[in-house]
Protein backbone atom coordinates (compact mmCIF):
# COMPACT_ATOMS: atom_id res chain seq x y z
CA UNK A 1 0.00 0.00 0.00
CA UNK A 2 1.87 3.62 -1.12
CA UNK A 3 1.17 6.56 1.12
CA UNK A 4 -1.38 9.01 -0.05
CA UNK A 5 0.68 11.73 -2.84
CA UNK A 6 1.22 14.38 -1.28
CA UNK A 7 2.55 17.51 -3.75
CA UNK A 8 5.46 19.51 -2.06
CA UNK A 9 4.88 22.56 -0.27
CA UNK A 10 6.90 24.63 -2.68
CA UNK A 11 5.67 23.45 -5.93
CA UNK A 12 2.54 24.10 -4.40
CA UNK A 13 3.17 27.36 -3.76
CA UNK A 14 4.95 28.29 -6.82
CA UNK A 15 2.14 27.27 -9.41
CA UNK A 16 -1.38 26.06 -9.73
CA UNK A 17 -2.83 23.49 -10.84
CA UNK A 18 -4.17 22.90 -14.60
CA UNK A 19 -5.19 19.53 -14.81
CA UNK A 20 -4.80 16.07 -13.80
CA UNK A 21 -3.37 13.48 -16.46
CA UNK A 22 -3.02 9.86 -15.85
CA UNK A 23 0.43 10.12 -14.18
CA UNK A 24 1.22 13.83 -13.88
CA UNK A 25 -0.80 16.43 -11.82
CA UNK A 26 0.38 19.32 -14.78
CA UNK A 27 0.57 23.13 -13.00
CA UNK A 28 1.14 26.18 -13.95
CA UNK A 29 3.93 28.37 -12.85
CA UNK A 30 2.55 31.33 -11.52
CA UNK A 31 5.56 33.76 -12.86
CA UNK A 32 4.33 36.41 -15.87
CA UNK A 33 7.82 36.28 -17.41
CA UNK A 34 7.45 32.76 -19.08
CA UNK A 35 4.36 30.45 -20.20
CA UNK A 36 5.85 27.76 -18.21
CA UNK A 37 4.27 24.18 -16.93
CA UNK A 38 5.37 22.00 -14.37
CA UNK A 39 4.76 18.22 -14.65
CA UNK A 40 4.55 16.11 -11.21
CA UNK A 41 4.01 12.51 -11.40
CA UNK A 42 1.80 11.41 -8.26
CA UNK A 43 4.22 9.06 -7.30
CA UNK A 44 5.11 9.25 -3.68
CA UNK A 45 9.25 9.20 -3.05
CA UNK A 46 9.82 9.70 -6.65
CA UNK A 47 12.70 11.77 -7.32
CA UNK A 48 14.44 10.34 -10.55
CA UNK A 49 12.70 8.79 -13.82
CA UNK A 50 14.29 5.83 -13.12
CA UNK A 51 12.35 5.94 -9.70
CA UNK A 52 9.28 5.13 -12.01
CA UNK A 53 8.55 2.02 -12.98
CA UNK A 54 8.58 1.10 -16.92
CA UNK A 55 5.24 1.78 -17.67
CA UNK A 56 5.12 4.84 -15.82
CA UNK A 57 8.30 6.21 -17.50
CA UNK A 58 6.58 6.11 -20.88
CA UNK A 59 3.54 7.45 -19.60
CA UNK A 60 5.63 10.70 -18.19
CA UNK A 61 7.36 10.86 -21.76
CA UNK A 62 3.40 10.78 -23.39
CA UNK A 63 2.37 13.71 -20.80
CA UNK A 64 5.60 15.77 -21.52
CA UNK A 65 5.12 15.58 -24.91
CA UNK A 66 1.35 16.35 -24.74
CA UNK A 67 2.14 19.13 -22.59
CA UNK A 68 4.47 20.73 -24.77
CA UNK A 69 1.82 20.47 -27.83
CA UNK A 70 -0.51 22.08 -25.71
CA UNK A 71 1.96 25.26 -24.21
CA UNK A 72 2.84 25.82 -28.01
CA UNK A 73 -0.06 25.80 -29.10
CA UNK A 74 -1.48 28.38 -26.44
CA UNK A 75 1.89 30.23 -26.03
CA UNK A 76 3.93 30.28 -29.73
CA UNK A 77 7.49 30.65 -28.91
CA UNK A 78 10.72 30.09 -30.47
CA UNK A 79 12.23 27.39 -28.32
CA UNK A 80 10.83 24.85 -25.77
CA UNK A 81 13.27 24.37 -23.10
CA UNK A 82 12.12 21.06 -20.91
CA UNK A 83 14.27 20.59 -17.58
CA UNK A 84 14.07 17.89 -14.65
CA UNK A 85 16.50 18.96 -12.43
CA UNK A 86 15.20 18.66 -8.85
CA UNK A 87 18.57 19.96 -6.99
CA UNK A 88 16.22 21.72 -4.54
CA UNK A 89 12.27 20.68 -4.60
CA UNK A 90 13.54 16.66 -4.75
CA UNK A 91 9.96 15.82 -5.55
CA UNK A 92 10.05 14.25 -9.09
CA UNK A 93 8.92 17.27 -11.71
CA UNK A 94 9.28 18.14 -15.17
CA UNK A 95 9.53 21.76 -16.71
CA UNK A 96 8.28 22.62 -19.82
CA UNK A 97 8.86 26.11 -20.61
CA UNK A 98 7.94 28.30 -23.77
CA UNK A 99 11.08 30.33 -24.69
CA UNK A 100 10.84 33.62 -26.56
CA UNK A 101 13.64 35.37 -27.90
CA UNK A 102 14.42 38.47 -26.03
CA UNK A 103 12.56 36.84 -22.77
CA UNK A 104 13.54 37.44 -19.23
CA UNK A 105 16.07 34.95 -19.05
CA UNK A 106 17.28 34.68 -22.96
CA UNK A 107 19.50 32.73 -24.35
CA UNK A 108 20.14 31.44 -20.38
CA UNK A 109 17.91 28.59 -18.57
CA UNK A 110 14.86 30.24 -16.35
CA UNK A 111 16.12 28.07 -13.32
CA UNK A 112 17.80 30.21 -10.82
CA UNK A 113 16.92 33.20 -13.07
CA UNK A 114 16.00 36.50 -11.39
CA UNK A 115 12.77 36.41 -9.22
CA UNK A 116 9.53 35.58 -10.43
CA UNK A 117 7.20 38.24 -10.96
CA UNK A 118 3.42 36.66 -9.89
CA UNK A 119 0.78 37.18 -12.52
CA UNK A 120 -2.26 38.92 -11.71
CA UNK A 121 -5.58 36.84 -11.46
CA UNK A 122 -6.79 37.73 -15.37
CA UNK A 123 -3.12 36.46 -16.74
CA UNK A 124 -3.67 33.10 -14.72
CA UNK A 125 -7.06 32.46 -15.78
CA UNK A 126 -6.36 33.06 -19.43
CA UNK A 127 -3.70 30.88 -19.37
CA UNK A 128 -5.18 27.96 -17.46
CA UNK A 129 -8.48 28.08 -19.59
CA UNK A 130 -6.44 28.00 -22.74
CA UNK A 131 -4.32 25.13 -21.51
CA UNK A 132 -7.10 22.66 -20.05
CA UNK A 133 -8.66 22.30 -23.31
CA UNK A 134 -5.59 21.35 -25.01
CA UNK A 135 -5.13 19.02 -22.31
CA UNK A 136 -7.66 17.26 -21.62
CA UNK A 137 -8.38 16.42 -25.15
CA UNK A 138 -5.78 14.59 -25.83
CA UNK A 139 -4.88 13.00 -22.17
CA UNK A 140 -5.91 9.32 -23.25
CA UNK B 1 16.30 12.07 -49.42
CA UNK B 2 17.94 13.43 -46.16
CA UNK B 3 20.87 15.38 -46.28
CA UNK B 4 24.01 13.51 -44.18
CA UNK B 5 23.73 14.50 -40.74
CA UNK B 6 26.46 16.72 -39.38
CA UNK B 7 27.23 17.86 -35.95
CA UNK B 8 26.99 21.58 -34.93
CA UNK B 9 30.46 23.12 -34.64
CA UNK B 10 29.61 24.31 -30.81
CA UNK B 11 28.70 21.12 -29.74
CA UNK B 12 31.63 19.68 -31.25
CA UNK B 13 34.02 21.57 -29.87
CA UNK B 14 32.75 21.52 -26.70
CA UNK B 15 32.62 17.77 -26.54
CA UNK B 16 34.09 14.55 -27.65
CA UNK B 17 32.16 11.14 -28.80
CA UNK B 18 31.59 8.57 -26.39
CA UNK B 19 29.43 5.96 -28.76
CA UNK B 20 26.57 6.02 -31.15
CA UNK B 21 24.21 4.81 -30.53
CA UNK B 22 20.69 3.88 -33.31
CA UNK B 23 19.46 7.39 -32.73
CA UNK B 24 21.85 10.20 -30.71
CA UNK B 25 25.69 10.29 -30.80
CA UNK B 26 26.33 9.97 -27.54
CA UNK B 27 29.26 12.73 -26.46
CA UNK B 28 31.06 13.78 -23.32
CA UNK B 29 31.28 17.70 -22.29
CA UNK B 30 34.99 18.40 -21.79
CA UNK B 31 34.08 20.19 -18.34
CA UNK B 32 36.34 18.64 -15.61
CA UNK B 33 33.36 20.16 -13.11
CA UNK B 34 30.89 17.72 -13.91
CA UNK B 35 30.43 14.24 -15.48
CA UNK B 36 28.03 15.46 -18.56
CA UNK B 37 26.80 13.72 -21.47
CA UNK B 38 25.16 15.30 -24.63
CA UNK B 39 22.82 12.97 -26.55
CA UNK B 40 22.41 13.85 -30.07
CA UNK B 41 19.79 12.49 -32.37
CA UNK B 42 21.77 12.30 -35.91
CA UNK B 43 18.48 13.58 -37.57
CA UNK B 44 19.55 16.84 -40.22
CA UNK B 45 17.14 19.83 -39.06
CA UNK B 46 15.64 18.98 -35.94
CA UNK B 47 15.25 21.70 -33.35
CA UNK B 48 12.65 20.62 -30.98
CA UNK B 49 12.01 16.88 -30.23
CA UNK B 50 8.43 17.09 -32.18
CA UNK B 51 10.59 17.29 -35.12
CA UNK B 52 11.24 13.88 -34.64
CA UNK B 53 8.81 11.28 -35.98
CA UNK B 54 7.29 9.40 -33.19
CA UNK B 55 9.37 6.18 -33.49
CA UNK B 56 12.48 8.74 -32.96
CA UNK B 57 11.00 9.84 -30.08
CA UNK B 58 10.37 6.75 -28.84
CA UNK B 59 13.95 6.26 -29.30
CA UNK B 60 15.24 9.34 -27.58
CA UNK B 61 13.41 8.66 -24.31
CA UNK B 62 15.28 5.35 -24.11
CA UNK B 63 18.67 6.41 -25.00
CA UNK B 64 18.30 9.02 -22.23
CA UNK B 65 17.21 6.59 -19.88
CA UNK B 66 20.20 4.40 -21.32
CA UNK B 67 22.29 7.37 -20.93
CA UNK B 68 21.21 8.21 -17.57
CA UNK B 69 21.60 4.85 -16.11
CA UNK B 70 25.10 4.51 -17.63
CA UNK B 71 26.28 7.96 -16.06
CA UNK B 72 25.11 7.14 -12.49
CA UNK B 73 27.01 4.13 -12.44
CA UNK B 74 30.23 5.57 -13.78
CA UNK B 75 29.97 8.74 -12.18
CA UNK B 76 27.30 8.26 -8.43
CA UNK B 77 26.13 11.82 -7.62
CA UNK B 78 23.37 13.22 -5.64
CA UNK B 79 20.74 13.86 -8.47
CA UNK B 80 20.65 13.39 -12.02
CA UNK B 81 19.63 16.81 -14.21
CA UNK B 82 18.35 16.04 -17.72
CA UNK B 83 18.02 19.31 -19.81
CA UNK B 84 16.57 19.87 -23.52
CA UNK B 85 17.09 24.17 -24.15
CA UNK B 86 18.88 24.80 -27.18
CA UNK B 87 18.19 28.41 -27.07
CA UNK B 88 22.13 28.85 -28.17
CA UNK B 89 22.78 25.88 -30.46
CA UNK B 90 19.96 24.66 -32.31
CA UNK B 91 20.37 21.49 -33.30
CA UNK B 92 18.51 19.17 -31.17
CA UNK B 93 20.48 18.14 -28.30
CA UNK B 94 20.15 16.77 -24.90
CA UNK B 95 21.83 16.95 -21.60
CA UNK B 96 21.90 14.74 -18.82
CA UNK B 97 24.13 15.59 -16.03
CA UNK B 98 25.17 14.20 -12.80
CA UNK B 99 25.44 16.56 -10.17
CA UNK B 100 27.14 16.34 -6.66
CA UNK B 101 25.92 18.83 -3.82
CA UNK B 102 28.11 21.72 -3.54
CA UNK B 103 29.76 21.22 -6.96
CA UNK B 104 30.63 24.11 -9.12
CA UNK B 105 27.03 25.34 -9.93
CA UNK B 106 24.86 23.90 -7.05
CA UNK B 107 22.17 23.79 -6.96
CA UNK B 108 21.37 26.23 -9.60
CA UNK B 109 21.42 24.30 -13.10
CA UNK B 110 24.89 24.12 -15.07
CA UNK B 111 23.76 25.22 -17.89
CA UNK B 112 25.24 29.13 -18.40
CA UNK B 113 26.77 28.88 -14.75
CA UNK B 114 30.55 30.25 -15.47
CA UNK B 115 33.34 28.71 -17.66
CA UNK B 116 34.31 25.40 -18.60
CA UNK B 117 37.45 23.49 -17.59
CA UNK B 118 38.39 21.86 -19.81
CA UNK B 119 39.90 17.73 -18.66
CA UNK B 120 43.11 16.95 -18.76
CA UNK B 121 43.56 13.89 -21.62
CA UNK B 122 44.00 11.16 -19.11
CA UNK B 123 40.57 12.24 -17.41
CA UNK B 124 39.12 12.38 -20.42
CA UNK B 125 40.17 8.79 -21.61
CA UNK B 126 38.97 7.63 -18.30
CA UNK B 127 35.60 8.79 -18.12
CA UNK B 128 34.71 7.58 -22.22
CA UNK B 129 36.58 4.62 -21.26
CA UNK B 130 34.26 4.04 -18.50
CA UNK B 131 30.93 5.21 -20.12
CA UNK B 132 31.31 3.06 -23.40
CA UNK B 133 30.77 -0.54 -21.88
CA UNK B 134 27.99 0.89 -19.87
CA UNK B 135 26.14 2.08 -23.20
CA UNK B 136 27.34 -0.36 -25.28
CA UNK B 137 26.24 -3.05 -23.43
CA UNK B 138 22.67 -1.70 -23.49
CA UNK B 139 22.17 -0.34 -26.84
CA UNK B 140 20.00 -2.87 -28.20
Amino acid sequence: MSAEFVLDPRLAGDSLAVIDLPLCSVRLMNDARFAWLLLVPRRTGASEIHDLDEPDQDRLWREIRLAARALRTVAPCDKLNLGALGNIVRQLHVHVVARVVGDAAWPGPVWGSGVAQPCDASLLDQRIAALRPQLAANRA
